[in-house]
């Protein structure tokens, strides 16, 4: 109805995640009358990604600079190797701030390379500890124990994120599973 | 954390409208792990609807034509216009294929400007019908009497929408205002 290229920028808008075919409609549009302010920026800004940004080769992450930023940090702990399932995972990691250590991004399906290089940093001597943070779901929990098997005999402690009470979640709200985690790791209060 | 490139990626996909930060985020991890899939088309395609797409200097339409297709269309009745605030409710209409005149899009903030090329159509002569299509809240019903004022006097008639219940709208669920008229603009049954 209104040119094959406002129908192809729609089409392609519709496949981020979060848009469906209306919201991809109102984003063209928006994108349509800001032109110079946000469409051309936009646009540049993911040419410039697709150029400078690349996994690193050592853990997976996503970074203009190979090996990234982490891996790069003397002052990261080498030894302490969190496992993530996806880059995504690694960024609300890093908006927490608590942790110092380094990573090992799975990407998405388990794949046997990924895996494989995570063993191959446990066999290298340096890593103490693979904190293995993956989703509390099934999926998430039959990788963390496929991938405490592989791990297993090597020097290497296994621990998981802790299961509980999320801060500021209210207890009416929770899942049973959850208050049963919480209630199983319950802790000296004070 | 992850290469100006990622953060200024992430900051220009959050100014789209129903991509909060979170959102953008994600979609900025989905494009760079799709590439040649997603990014660099739909990079492409931003720059092509940039250059290509041009509003249309009869009716404001945005079309890769100028007059825009509805426009150059002569089996559009030219009498009938119906007069739409954004491109996206032309886009609306055009969807329900319910319409078959031709539209004056006045942009948003109802401009002086598109506002007197409005009154500049009716004048020429050919308009039978303006169809004031706006929305059905306090600024678009203003802006409709505003408009029906200015074409006060000439040689047209002024319509609006029907009010009344939704096709597949539950009573229950509809404002009193909407309830009240659909009421009043009953129509003889069966």
């Amino acid at each position: 109805m209104a040119g094959v290229e406002i129908e192809r920028l729609i089409q392609f808008l519709s496949r981020l995640p979060g848009l469906g075919p209306r919201s991809a409609r109102r984003a063209a549009l928006h994108l349509l009358k800001r032109r110079e302010a946000l469409m051309d920026p936009l646009a540049r800004a993911m040419s410039e990604a697709a150029e400078a940004i690349k996994p690193c080769r050592i853990c997976g992450n996503l970074d203009s600079q190979d090996p990234c930023a982490v891996c790069s940090d003397p002052k990261r702990d080498a030894g302490l190797v969190c496992v993530v399932a996806e880059v995504g995972d690694l960024w609300a990691l890093e908006r927490s701030g608590a942790f110092k250590g380094r990573y090992h991004v799975l990407g998405g399906i388990l794949s046997a390379l990924n895996l494989q290089s995570l063993v191959e940093r446990a066999r290298g001597g340096d890593v103490r500890e693979a904190i293995l943070a993956l989703d509390a779901t099934v999926d998430g929990q039959t990788t963390a124990h496929y991938i405490a098997d592989k791990l297993a005999g090597l020097p290497v402690k296994v621990s998981r994120l802790a299961h509980g009470v999320p801060v500021g979640g209210e207890l009416d709200y929770l899942d049973d599973g959850t208050i049963a985690a919480a209630l199983n790791a319950r802790r000296p209060a004070g």
